[in-house]
């Protein structure tokens, strides 16, 4: 049989990125062990091929690679204890969110535990898993990723080695994810603002991805500006930022959707163009963002 | 001679964005016409082969189609003020960042000294300008729309007209605008943190740009779940949400690097939570972002 010659893999967590996970490696031919705390979620997946173990050590005993997805580190420790020396020569590899903290924790607490640790991110949602742009970068031990290379390449096409340190992929999750939850805000703040006028949301989506993709445009410009320090060829300067706060506070005065959370933005503008930068590039906001260290 | 039979056009603003503007319509070929109050910055214009007028009355009698791209809708009535009759006739075609009520003001503004008035916005930044993908929009008198269309078009093929009210395109802008900041501030957070590292910010562009790519995959899903106010089938929830103020404060503390900027945000997602939307899709956030109606 072909999955004969796949590498065995368990999956620990099945909420929306496990399951997705699960059903990439089940699809690929993997022989596939699931176990999740609510055990009713692994239905689906035995009904697709999966084997479930109601007990986490015998679901890490079924496979030389454990992939565990849970909500952050400290619960994937949590819900792993119980397999104990079981993880004893196995390879860890997590890809959940976290923090790098927590990814050196919980590379300590692997190595103490006798298992190799890779530190991975899903930088894509559940939908997105196995496509081949899905991007997912990993750090930790490279003999795991040399090893599962190819099964780890079943979860997307864009596979990638930041480097040894186990808390690297977390750092860059961390600096590449900052833009997530302000850009939706964002959209979310124009979706109001649209629907207080009786406008359909669909009508701005394209406009929206245009604007994304402009915004796309200008990071390898930023990148350089602020990798060599040098903020003076402003394309889009800090004073022209400086009538966002107005023109959001008319927003609020013409839609009544609320542009408060946006103000502390405005305030490291004001900042910046206090500090001088006035006619520096926007990316001087960089600058502004580093806290002098305490003495 | 060839440029004969296009529209003469006046510039009027002469800032990083009009001067990208007159460029274009020199360059298409278009007798340009430009007037700045600050008159030094027309000197490479003129080089080019654009005519520099000192009064602005003079620039907008040159031309039957005037462009005007300064910082606000104020300080274009502002400008335009000496001109008086002159403007007559003329169609008036504003390319500022502005609000709708500063959009209205000045549409009224123009039908008050007999000029026919097309708001519009610059999607993209200066060095865009003139390119086939460049996206601008319009709204206001479909007749300066219609007879113009093909001049405006040297600004950028991705030309269209809203609607007729003046201050759509305003509120268009303002609608799909409210990402750039955050999404920015966003970037540069991460920029900060990986320079605290000791890593070059090159590095994590491509990463930056492939998860841009993802937030735009989510824009049309997120436009139907609000346009239908049906929040329920959760790809991505509020409670996945809720860990991200733990893990900006995890990475100030091992980066120095400020994230308090996000604390409103973080205060949204609580809120949703509270509200009884943790299983709702992040999407949700717009209903908490409507303020309800006085009374
Ligand atoms: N969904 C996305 O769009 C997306 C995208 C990229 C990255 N991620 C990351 O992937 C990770 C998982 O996300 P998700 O969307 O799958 O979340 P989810 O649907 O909320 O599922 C969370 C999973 O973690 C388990 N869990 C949490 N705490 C646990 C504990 N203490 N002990 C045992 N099990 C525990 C849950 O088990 P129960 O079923 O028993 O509750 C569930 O299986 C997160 O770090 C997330 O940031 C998600
Ligand atoms: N740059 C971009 O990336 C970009 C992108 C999209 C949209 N926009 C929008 O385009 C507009 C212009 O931007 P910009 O980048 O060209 O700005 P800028 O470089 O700061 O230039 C501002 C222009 O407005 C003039 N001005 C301002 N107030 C005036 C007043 N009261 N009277 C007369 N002239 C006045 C200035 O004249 P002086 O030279 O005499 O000061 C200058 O020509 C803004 O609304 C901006 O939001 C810009």
């Amino acid at each position: 049989m072909i999955w004969d010659s796949r590498t065995p893999v368990t999956v620990i967590g099945l909420g929306a990125m496990g399951t997705a996970l699960a059903r990439a490696f089940i699809e690929a031919g993997h022989p596939t062990t699931v176990w999740n705390r609510t055990p009713d979620k692994a239905a689906p997946l035995v009904a697709e091929g999966a084997a479930h173990a109601p007990a986490v050590a015998d679901a890490v005993a079924a496979s030389p690679l454990v992939v565990a997805c849970l909500t952050a580190f400290e619960d994937t420790r949590q819900a792993l204890a119980p397999a104990g020396s079981t993880l004893a020569g196995r390879a860890l590899v997590t890809l959940n969110s976290g923090t790098p903290s927590g990814a050196r924790e919980t590379a300590a607490w692997a190595a103490a535990h006798g298992a190799r640790f890779l530190a991975g991110a899903v930088k894509n949602v559940p939908s997105a898993v196995g496509a081949r742009d899905t991007l997912l970068y990993y750090s930790g031990d490279a003999s795991v990723f040399d090893e599962h290379r190819a099964t780890l390449e079943v979860l997307g096409g864009d596979t990638v080695l930041l480097g040894e340190e186990a808390d690297l992929a977390a750092l860059y999750e961390s600096a590449v994810g900052a833009t997530l939850l302000p850009a939706l805000v964002g959209f979310f703040q124009g979706a109001a603002a649209l629907q207080a006028r009786g406008l359909p949301v669909s009508s701005m989506v394209g406009f929206s991805e245009a604007w994304l993709d402009m915004i796309k445009s200008l990071l390898p410009v930023y990148a350089r500006e602020i990798d060599s320090g040098d903020y003076s060829d402003a394309a889009s300067s800090v004073n022209l930022f400086l009538t966002a706060r107005a023109h959001d506070e008319d927003l609020t005065r013409e839609t009544n959707v609320d542009t408060t959370w946006a103000l502390p933005l405005h305030d490291l503008v004001r900042r910046a163009a206090d500090a001088g930068r006035g006619d520096q590039s926007i990316a001087a906001l960089t600058e502004v963002l580093k806290r002098p260290r305490a003495a």
